[in-house]
């Protein structure tokens, strides 16, 4: 038990202060897609902060960055971070305050307990949020556990129309070597990261313990239908993609609302061709979001979203076809991490409380290769994805104080 | 009765082709936007087509292209023809089959019979798709009824970011100009147009009278809610813009449908803020297009959708505010001309049959100031508005004949 570990509140705010400068967004926004100029600046303050703290720095194939600090008894690693790139725009918080709080908690463990038995490492992970190019999430931590194929650089494409192989060497990275990246020598994986909901507020505390990540799969939907005059043709010999996908749209939702939590389900991205208002539209395309941490009933949300999807389309004479974008199991945190960190709080008398998670996170990522676990801090109004997130810097300062002295506990 | 009048299919298909080329698109597609050199290029033919029929040229000052043969008793003029602009992309046969049926119709009546009592004008309008404008529909038949508003030059903005006044000056024309094209003396107007619809193929008739045309409003609707995490955020905590509308639009297309034929209600266009997969949007709006020719079902249809759209954002919790775009009342034809056009339908052996028009045309606005009537021909699978429309060079010269010899009828 490493006794109170000082943390400052407004040394984290002025770290996320920092480094949102980085591909700020006018107001609270910050616009930070990965391999963008924006983002090499984030990662080179990332590289900066971690060698003042007498770490040794290093960048992978992907642009992670990493700082370790070497154990006495050297074994498999120890590590806490996040993801740097943002939302488009996103706030100062998803990803950067767990990349900050990597950075302060080991500072700290140096600071106040000096070298640890055990290896740990801060990572600053290059992209998570897909805002760049559609389907790569989990960029960085994809490459760490050799999850991204020969093909996929040159595959995937950005919503400007670049690959990302391309993107990747305008920032000095050579795809051909994102094998390079892989780790097999890392033994636990702990991300803080805020809550993105309004659990924790609604129940007062600054901290949530996290149990496991929901499963997730993205369908990207396209209905096509017949694209007529929007007076000339009766409504009765119309084939209207944009009737089926709204009552596909309807549907999915309000599945996932009648089931109850965890489920979510949403529809965040449609796209009409050819978009006029005096058309019956050709093909409506949309995306759908679904989650849920048990994997049974997880199979019930997908199964009933594409049965409606498939019914509409059948009834108004639609072609509707998807495609599975994205699919993670749940993953459920490492029980004995769990414990630890629930102890941490308690001796630092931090209240908190063990939740799963209804986002994704790199975490999941992690897994293939270590026990994990979350620490979450509370997000104000459970805003995220937008300029509007917020968490104080009291509660910003309580999740590091939680995860440096659980890193504590695993190192020391 | 002038007796049998010919008009050669092969000769109206190669206006049709070669009017085509400007803004040929790929295959038979023709994007032809108002202002475009493409439509600089069409009005140029359609000047030189005007001349070589011996008729006198004028262009207006929104570049509405006229071709006038004198009538030897004067009086009002007896005007045909539609307009010359295209969907983005549309066929070869919306608008410009009814200026060259004008042309066409005019040459023929002058070549079989000289020169006519009353004058015959033909007719090309530069704009009413509103492909390039959003709400600038009728540009053409607006300026000549003087329903253009001194401010809407400068007022309308395009879908480039431009607006009409700059795009009016980069063709040579003056906005300020614009109160010049009006016109006070023209007795009647009739339009040719394809049908655009399936209704006259199902009847296996080349040619309808066009008995009236719908009343039609265009909203813009706009549905706020509040940005969240696709996963974080409980779904009975929502305020999802897409809910709503989703629900909203499909409302509004079962309404029409489930009130039966002539109902039309589509949406054709839908923006989504911000437009990812990951992120419950802040915002989606969508145009509601809705018609009837009967004003009392008109008025149902309208208070329905409306009342629609209230309630399902009041359950969800959602703002939802809307304009109207564009509202034009139902135009019934002149009996009189139906009259003429049926008789000369019947003169000429032409099976045609009396109908209402879907879809609205410039001869809408042209009611203000004419007795006005249309002549419709058969639209293959009743297509329109994309570039798989088309209509047989027979059907389209069968329409040009009853056209003509109506014209006849008026004029000689």
């Amino acid at each position: 038990m490493p006794g109170e570990i000082r943390i400052d509140p407004a040394l984290v705010e002025r770290h996320v202060m920092i480094l949102a400068r980085h591909g700020s967004d006018g107001g609270t926004g910050v616009r930070r897609l990965v391999y963008s100029p924006e983002w090499v600046a984030a990662q080179d303050q990332v590289a900066a902060w971690c060698a003042e703290a007498g770490l040794a720095v290093h960048r992978d194939a992907v642009g992670n960055v990493w700082g370790r600090l070497e154990g006495t008894e050297g074994g498999k690693a120890i590590v806490t971070g996040s993801h740097i790139d943002s939302q488009n725009p996103g706030g100062r918080y998803d990803g950067a305050l767990g990349v900050i709080a990597a950075i302060l908690a080991v500072r700290t463990l140096r600071e106040q307990f000096g070298r640890p038995k055990r290896t740990l490492e801060v990572l600053s992970l290059c992209e998570e949020e897909a805002s760049r190019f559609p389907g790569t999430s989990f960029w960085g931590s994809r490459a760490i556990t050799g999850r991204i194929g020969p093909e996929d650089p040159d595959r995937i494409v950005g919503y400007g129309g670049e690959t990302i192989a391309q993107a990747m060497r305008e920032v000095g990275l050579d795809p051909a070597r994102i094998p390079e990246a892989r780790r097999d020598d890392i033994e636990t994986f702990i991300e803080l990261h805020i809550e993105q909901g309004p659990i924790l507020e609604q129940a007062g505390l600054p901290v949530g313990i996290v149990t496991g990540l929901p499963g997730i799969r993205h369908y990207v939907v396209r209905v096509d239908g017949r694209s007529d005059h929007a007076g000339a043709m009766p409504m009765d010999l119309r084939h209207d993609p944009m009737a089926g996908a709204a009552e596909m749209i309807s549907g999915v939702i309000n599945t996932a609302r009648s089931m109850g939590r965890p489920a979510v389900t949403t529809v965040g991205r449609v796209l009409v061709e050819p978009n006029f208002p005096a058309i019956v539209p050709d093909r409506v395309t949309f995306t759908i979001d679904a989650r849920h941490p048990d994997p049974a009933t997880r199979a019930v949300l997908n199964a009933t979203h594409e049965a409606l999807v498939t019914r509409a389309a059948a009834d108004r004479g639609l072609q509707a076809v998807w495609d599975v974008s994205f699919d993670l199991e749940p993953c459920p945190s490492d029980a004995e991490l769990v414990r630890t960190l629930e102890e941490a709080a308690r001796e630092q008398g931090i209240p908190a409380q063990a939740m799963p998670s209804g986002a994704v996170h790199d975490t999941q990522r992690m897994a293939d290769l270590a026990r994990v676990a979350m620490v979450f801090v509370q997000s104000q109004g459970g805003r995220s994805h937008t300029p509007a997130e917020y968490t104080t810097p009291e509660d910003a300062a309580a999740g590091i104080r939680v995860l440096a002295a659980g890193l504590h506990h695993l190192a020391y």
